[in-house]
């Protein structure tokens, strides 16, 4: 099961799809609902089974409500004359999303508290939205701004509010076991690159390799708008996701920083254990950082009510590269390296999540005798071979309480080597699966 | 509450007060019983509200019994020419605490054995005590010792050891929980400076702005003699031990060495988190030690019968330091503004005690919004602010598992923004305070 | 008990004895049955009471089955000269053991897959053994197999693979209870010497002084063959194998490496920090091994079925010195003092099981009174001595979860003065030892 992926030579041959997905997503307005949304479902459905949802504006999702969807066609400022200022069709960060619309001649002291800009960044656009509260505004480069002479200023916005719904997409496997992995990507932002159009490629890369496999776990891959998304997402499957053995947050997957696994709220889920293992393995300065309320769907996925075991991987997380949330987070922060690399190490996580398991040995008391089983060489007195120790490890180690993961890291032989072991001994009816989950606590 | 003698500044413009009622208990002749004991509570509670307790000898108290009440009225050494060699009255340290009665002339080589000096320190008298074993003795330089010549010398000490009491005092601030805080300090100890009055002069400071202020504790500031005293409190009150959250020990605190907490014999108490943290906090060579089980009234409030959450603020610890139970600890090993930072400290500690607390939120599902509650920006783009941040860890560690320290120790936030933050999601009904103990395991 | 050997100097006394027992072991032809087995038990047995166990072939013992008994009357290959090239009679290595017997005239070709060597120490016989699948090989310097020559080989085998008896044997001292001290050895080994000899002869020493003491616990040593004999033990003992409280697998105890104590598969039962106690205060190099599957007789005793709180106690461990299972273990590799401080590290460990456990303070609110029981010193004020912070260390951390040796760490006082403290409190009824095991969770 992704077996290629896990690779960084497997994970690289996709990137010409990658590249291809995200310069066909770069030019549309998304939002948290809208047309714009809607088009990035129907890209990524072109490529992998998706099914769309919509949920009715109104409706409540715990503390929260569906706002109305928000649809524009035009957006500009032309000044007194005639002359476009600012315009939406030149950049989709231009407009402050969810503005409401508006048609007038005003001042430009009047205009100005609706116009955004970055002053340490003359040259960028920033990214404003405003979901929650009437209101409507620009975003436009400081030098910009500042060149603003006094004037009477046309503005238009031809926008609106109405009841409509929040759509997201869902891509699933369905595997013997009702049990799955979750991963969520979010679809909101507009023109901005390593925010949001890589968490999209790579897991739409990954989807498409996994509806080919045959996994040991049910796979299902969210994409929702942010916040409001994954709670509507958790609202409408809240009886569910007790199913939820291992998830994964993705996004800001291809800038040049290391790889950044953020811990779940738990701190110690399977799925953080995975992760620190395989960003060991892959090194190149990758690491590992704790959980904080602060961030993406894993703000909603680990709140204390649900609490999943849900990591997050990323590159440089939110907030702490410059280009962030502005104009600047285009094409040329990205890397095609970094972002395979993104994709080898989130397919090498679920490659081990999905084979790691706690057994039992059926023949716990003394060692079995592995030699008329075919197992052990024959003539003794040797120093047995890496396989023979990894029999050992399994066999004395798997009391039901110890996975795979945890015998590989005890026992310092590659997981590899411990999952075939395993795989040995199932094969002679020396172990079998614990059914109930690896430590998780949820029922399955 | 306590917001004043929790700055440096705020204890420091209490050192006047402190000062004057240590020069005032100075010269008084202090033992586990009797007069002088008497006469510092008594100056004690000229100054807060204090509530006399008296424990008649004979009282069984667990495993010891409270001896007879000790008095003196004069004690001295004459020799041949009825020059006074020794005398009670330039020193409380000259006699041995708790010696019987004498009246007799002896050779040098009959009084030496109940002569007590310190070798080392030529110039200092020791301080010595008989509490349990009938015998008098009495305490010089040892520089005087050497020099006594064959004599027949006239001993005589005016003393009677007689059925009577002995007494402790007690402040109480009552809040609306019964759950309460506790404060130790031993008024035992004769003309000492160190060891005995600043711990006095601490307490009694506190006590002086606890009775001001509306805490969420009760607290009580016991003041007793040493190891006596608290058998003799613990016996009285076995009963109610059971409300005690947080408990210091508190002594020797107005010597130059760097400020000291002892950790509760648990070790990782709610009250040894705290004083961690604000140690941390005040840096200046300020250090923690484990729990050992000897020392002052943790002792008996540590053992195991009872294993209270006490720990204990010191300067340097007992028998650390060359002046220890010499007559040496007087005021010129002390400093105001050690003695400044010791209250600061304790009040500091007390203050986030106080406040400390595990809290539900009650709306544990993804996160509530904020912004419609007016306690978050509502044009979305920018990164949060520290009270943002703060809001977001609150809710989402709050669950019943995580103390507000904790919560701030997680989130590298100050505890005072942890705290305000929790105290607007009280107020906006998204959190309540867990009603049992922080951890503690005890009724309230 | 054990006071003599638990010091290097008495430990280094009973090298003469040690020495003498291995060099009449070592020309024998053990295997894991057999008459060399049963000689070298009888040879044990003339220095300590040994009762013989005998377990007869085809005696299932869990997964294995006791294999038939295995004897050698000659063993040799002749060229066609008359020239013997092999001799089992000029070393019992040469042999592989359990070879099947053969009598025939073969070439070089066939005769070679049967010859085994070490091609990077060409001087050395390696140590090769067929138990369990029927096959016959010799051993031999890998410089003289690569002088064989084209010719006709007589090969011939006198042994026989008949049905009869695993023998083991046991050393038995009986303490009031039946909680025991187990300790494993393995006899099967021929002619080696650091591997095999250096434990029996450790083992003997020990019993040797065990049969005169009077311990806490009984005291069981078992002389066996590896892995089989194990097994066939823990078969018939399974009901029993409750009453170990602490084991002890022996051997590998002569070379010049460091002590190496192998944690149990527990890693922290009270036998391993016991361990690490003593090879800490021994220094010199030792070290302490977390558990792995592969060894000696811990894989059985620590198999998940059995788990049993038994450590082991080598220098140089299995396959970690070059000479391992070669003919170059002999003596030259030995060294006296090495197997003085194994035996004392031994002994050492031994003493302190036997003395450690966990007590109740039968006064456990408040102090008790010591000096009215003529346990601590009258007049106060003076800091107490080490014997007096003992007695209030053992008073206040036994409260039941503490065991004197946790006491000695936590104090960092010698494990003998906390001894000494405890044997005092028990004496004035301020102690009891607690009647179920130090934490084994085991019935005893």
């Amino acid at each position: 099961m992704l077996e290629q992926l896990a690779t960084f030579e497997g994970s690289r041959a996709r990137m010409g799809d990658a590249w291809s997905l995200m310069k066909e997503l770069f030019p549309l307005c998304r939002s948290i609902t809208g047309a714009g949304t809607r088009a990035t479902l129907a890209a990524i459905g072109a490529r992998i089974p998706l099914q769309i949802f919509e949920v009715s504006s109104g409706t409540q999702v715990f503390d929260w409500e569906v706002p109305n969807e928000w649809n524009v066609r035009e957006a500009w400022i032309e000044d007194s004359k005639g002359q476009r200022v600012v315009d939406l069709r030149n950049h989709t960060l231009h407009l402050m999303s969810y503005s409401t619309p508006i048609d007038r001649v005003m001042s430009l002291e009047e205009l100005k508290p609706h116009l955004h800009s970055i002053p340490e960044h003359p040259e960028w656009i920033p990214y404003r939205t405003s979901y929650y509260r009437d209101n409507w505004g620009f975003c436009l480069p400081h030098r910009q701004l500042t060149e603003l002479r006094e004037d009477q200023y046309h503005v238009r916005i031809d926008s609106d509010l109405r009841p409509g719904s929040l759509s997201y997409g869902e891509f699933y496997v369905r595997a013997a076991t009702e049990e799955e992995v979750l991963l969520f990507t979010h679809i909101c932002h507009p023109s901005l690159c390593n925010d949001n159009l890589t968490g999209i490629a790579l897991a739409t890369e990954l989807a498409a390799q996994l509806q080919h496999s045959n996994p040991h776990f049910s796979y299902r891959i969210v994409f929702a708008p942010g916040t409001i998304g994954s709670i509507a997402w958790l609202a409408k499957n809240e009886a569910q996701v007790g199913r939820v053995r291992h998830g994964l947050v993705l996004g800001l997957a291809g800038d040049r920083g290391p790889l950044t696994y953020k811990r779940s709220r738990r701190g110690d889920a399977d799925i953080d254990q995975i992760a620190a293992h395989v960003l060991q393995e892959i090194g190149d300065g990758a690491r590992l950082v704790d959980f904080s309320p602060y961030g993406y769907d894993e703000r909603q996925l680990c709140s204390p009510g649900f609490n999943l075991p849900v990591g997050r991987l990323t590159r440089t997380p939110n907030n702490e590269y410059p280009e962030y949330h502005t104009s600047a987070d285009n094409f040329s922060i990205l890397d095609e390296d970094a972002l395979a690399q993104s994709l080898q190490a989130t397919a090498a996580i679920l490659r081990i999540a999905d084979r790691d398991g706690i057994y039992l040995n059926l023949s716990p008391k003394c060692e079995p005798r592995l030699g008329k089983r075919g197992l052990f060489r024959l003539t003794g007195g040797r120093h047995p071979g890496e396989f023979e120790h990894a029999l050992l490890w399994v066999l004395n180690q798997s009391d039901g309480t110890n996975s795979l993961l945890a015998i590989s890291r005890r026992s310092r032989l590659p997981f590899d080597v411990i999952a075939a072991a395993a795989e040995a001994l199932l094969g002679v009816n020396l172990l079998r699966r614990k059914e109930s989950g690896i430590g998780s606590g949820l029922a399955s």
